[in-house]
């Protein structure tokens, strides 16, 4: 690596949300910027969670002089309990509140008491190896979010991801406008921004405008007021207690993640409510109705979140009734369009009202617009940008955007990042140099990396399709069968209903195990009759149902 | 059943949109409306179709008189090759695109020449056993649509459904306002209508909006057209065609259900195309980029349609290259939004300039819309209306809206169907008196109904954490072990590299195998012994990994 380059790469996802984590390196000092989870896909069937793929790192621990939190979403801290012990421990650079919600992973995998955590604000500047580190606030739908502008010996690197403008956030802290427009002074090299709403015209509205929307809801709602949003939406949950305060009505905060970081917020100032407002589920029945409002999880129609469960009319408190007002206070993430919907309907069937979509305003996005892109773009003029942070086209969209500013950005300064693009950077020079092979790593169970592609296929063809087990007892010594075949299936056909089936196979095998004159095979392996079994067979099904089951032979040697 | 009233229900969706089949009923006569397919949903695994449940009709085929098609779309017309033989082959009632739609399915299922189509005119009325049926025309996004007023001697039945008003239509065919202006007249007793965009407020744009934003695309593209929309949409083909001969393009239409319904609707007369303006894939490369349109498949991210194809640099005679523009002219299915978006991710990756999403104005929707669905309710004023074809919530607010009206009707008038609820009707008279089972019948392959819940519950099983099987030969004379355990696993962990826990599942085996003081198991059965494995290794394994694969003992006995 050439002395005085720095050099940047994205180690998890880019054309796609989630799994954060770039690499900044110059000479021997590497620090990391975020550490997220991805949540599935679809098709990654069992899978629990996607980290980064760090072997990029696996010869280069010791160079790691510390890893930066922005902000405490999932997609920037989730990883970090499952890979801070490959990483060798570095110490992890936050705020107050992001670290409480990082110490609550680390305390659930034991792993408190060995992460050094340093508590950073949004105003002081440190050093992390010898890199100059200047965080700086941000407007995001989480409180205390940062960016980062980090000094090397080979330039400035801005990291500003997950930020809208916001002139009238709820916790009183926009975006420091002052420190991008000074840093702007200092011919910042990198900027390495999220673009995920360049497709939105315009500004995305305050987080103050969802207030006004619970006002009105407050203000006539008959009944209960039940509220599902996203457990890290601070500020939506503060309006939330807001509205119910000035309304007369009680909050009864429900759903683990809700719980757990209210709490946290609420003990580290972050969340605010009168004493007396805030009530447990057993005082549900000590007020009527219309003094009860609900804030809970279940916003993405996760099956196991509070708001499911109501809907399904298995929540141990809550049971929907006519009269209730349930506020949707969330957009669907792509994927979970579905999910959504069927909760809403389910809620419907139980007689309650639901407000949800656009048209109600109950949501609004933590992410910048167009216009705000641009004027940050237009304010800080880094030498180079790397959008990231969105899908592959919210990536060439933003850098169609940049280049049309007419600002003196072209296609050779907007970098589209790869997973795994080892970039580097000098004022004057910035491209792709090469690439790290980059995959996804698994975590399904309690596990890291033991699932990979091969099982995850396999269970799309177990999924499709179900599979059938044929067992053969063999007389190796002259290759007769001597007991089976019997079949055994699972998710392929209803066995009981499909006997003719099941009888045909079994005659299939039999034929193929037997010499064209009726003998028994007289040259053997079992190798050879599970081949043999698997191809008969399985042409056999395909002709007769036009399914591919897993065919799986178990040929016992007797 | 009492005599005059008219019994009505569906054996299909009601709260979620296809499987459309409707029973109208009045003394010994039964009319079908409609018999459609649903796509399955994310969690039928491995299925191809659902279909409607007929249990209902099993007893009743001989007082079946007939089916009636309203338009050619699959959840309308698609279960008809799969049903109409248990039906006892009733004669079908459509329009001539319908018919020729259905004709093309018919012949794959080599049924053409066993079912009897009757062509019906938008305007000519014609009897069904002593029913009296009107159709008359409805603007759709289809040609040929219509609507059915049905007199029975229980009273008046009409079926508007998939409609919308479009004073504008492209075929120049608007939905008959005159007609169903008339049948006010008669006192019609029940309406059943969809109600799937009855959250938009105002009205649903004309298609003619659409073919506008076209030729501003068509105006100003550098290179190649190319656009997908729903193979069923000839209005939309037509558009896009009309667009190509005004800016002297050629057009390649791609994906098979695209080439045959444009043959059948050429064929038809609904489909028109100067001499020369259609050409064949060979004849791509005779013309320069900015003279060639493709009209394909694939705008809902199918995978094996042709826009997919093409964006996986799949397709045999298109290659994506830098300068194309894609046109996605549809808005995703709810639950296709995730493969659609890749699709478009994967166009920008090939460097084309994608066009889609609600701002391009290459969509409009076929349904109407509020204010569309309230004009026609009064317009018509039945004295019963069954909203349908949308989510549960649709009905619902449809229900509201109705009430809201203040034109009479309540929440008795205005019954929200359930799948199977048996509603009877006669002037002053209408509820749901009992209900009939309707469950989900399963298309799997080639055949019907084999594959029930339990074997998706098992997919579901086997999708999440694979499965694991356990072999090992038993001497039953003294229960002990002589062969094995092996032990084969598919979608649980990746076999060789997890040999630690294949050996401690053996062992966990030999242990449960063996009589506390090691000895073999005196008293054995092999039931017993499949029991046993399968509650050790399961156990065993969900405590070292947290995963549940299905665990399948196979017991040999030697």
């Amino acid at each position: 690596m050439a002395k005085n380059r720095v050099r940047v790469l994205p180690l998890g996802g880019v054309g796609e949300v989630g799994r954060n984590m770039w690499v900044v390196e110059c000479g021997d000092e590497i620090v990391i910027l975020d550490c997220g989870v991805m949540f599935p896909d679809a098709d990654m069937l069992g899978v629990d969670l996607v980290l980064p793929d760090m072997s990029y790192l696996r010869e280069k621990t010791s160079k790691i002089k510390g890893i930066l939190l922005t902000h405490g979403h999932e997609d920037h801290i989730g990883a970090v309990p499952h890979l801070i012990a490959d990483l060798g421990f570095p110490p992890i650079f936050a705020t107050g509140l992001t670290h409480g919600l990082l110490g609550n992973k680390l305390k659930e995998h034991r792993l408190l008491d060995k992460v050094s955590q340093v508590v950073i604000t949004d105003s002081d500047s440190f050093t992390v190896g010898s890199f100059h580190v200047e965080p700086f606030h941000i407007a995001h739908s989480i409180p205390d979010a940062v960016g980062f502008a980090i000094s090397t010996p080979g330039g400035m690197v801005v990291y500003l991801t997950d930020w809208k403008l916001d002139h009238t956030p709820v916790d009183g802290k926009p975006t420091n406008l002052q420190k991008i427009s000074e840093l702007s002074q200092r011919k910042p090299l990198v900027l390495i921004t999220d673009c995920v709403r360049v497709e939105s015209k315009g500004y995305t509205p305050s987080e103050a405008t969802v207030g006004e929307a619970f006002d009105n809801i407050f203000a006539i709602a008959p009944g209960r007021i039940i509220m599902a949003t996203f457990a890290s939406n601070i500020s939506r949950v503060q309006q939330a207690i807001d509205s119910a305060e000035a309304y007369g009505r009680k909050v009864l905060l429900a759903g683990r993640s809700m719980e757990n970081n209210s709490r946290i917020a609420l003990e580290m100032g972050f969340l605010r409510a009168e004493a007396g407002t805030l009530i447990r589920p057993h005082e549900l029945n000590s007020y009527p109705d219309d003094q009860i409002a609900v804030v809970c999880t279940g916003s993405q129609g996760e099956p196991m979140a509070a708001l499911n469960r109501m809907a399904n009319r298995d929540h141990q408190h809550l049971k929907i009734k006519p009269g209730d007002t349930v506020v949707v206070s969330a957009t669907p993430i792509p994927g979970n369009e579905v999910s959504v919907s069927r909760v809403i309907n389910n809620l419907f069937k139980l007689g309650a009202d639901v407000i949800y979509g656009g048209d109600a305003r109950v949501h609004v996005s933590g992410h910048a617009a167009q216009e705000e892109l641009k004027l940050v773009l237009a304010l800080l003029r880094p030498e180079f940008v790397l959008p990231f942070h969105g899908d592959y086209r919210h990536m060439i969209i933003y850098r169609k955007m940049a280049v049309g500013m007419g600002i003196g950005y072209t296609n050779e300064n907007v970098l589209i990042p790869e997973p795994g693009g080892i970039m580097e950077f000098a004022p004057g020079f910035g491209k792709q140099i090469s690439k790290t092979p980059v995959g996804y790593i698994y975590v399904d169970g309690t596990t890291v990396g033991d699932v990979g592609n091969v099982v995850v296929r396999d269970r799309q063809m177990l999924a499709k399709d179900g599979m059938l087990i044929v067992v053969v007892g063999i007389d190796m010594s002259n290759g007769s069968l001597v007991s089976g075949p019997d079949v055994v299936s699972r998710g392929f056909v209803y066995m009981r209903q499909s006997q003719d089936l099941v009888e045909a196979t079994k005659d299939t095998v039999r034929a193929a195990l037997a010499q064209p004159n009726g003998d028994a095979l007289t040259s053997v392996d079992s190798a050879y009759v599970n081949r043999k079994i698997k191809e008969v067979v399985s042409e056999f099904l395909y002709r007769e149902t036009r399914r591919r089951p897993m065919v799986l032979p178990v040929v016992m040697e007797v």
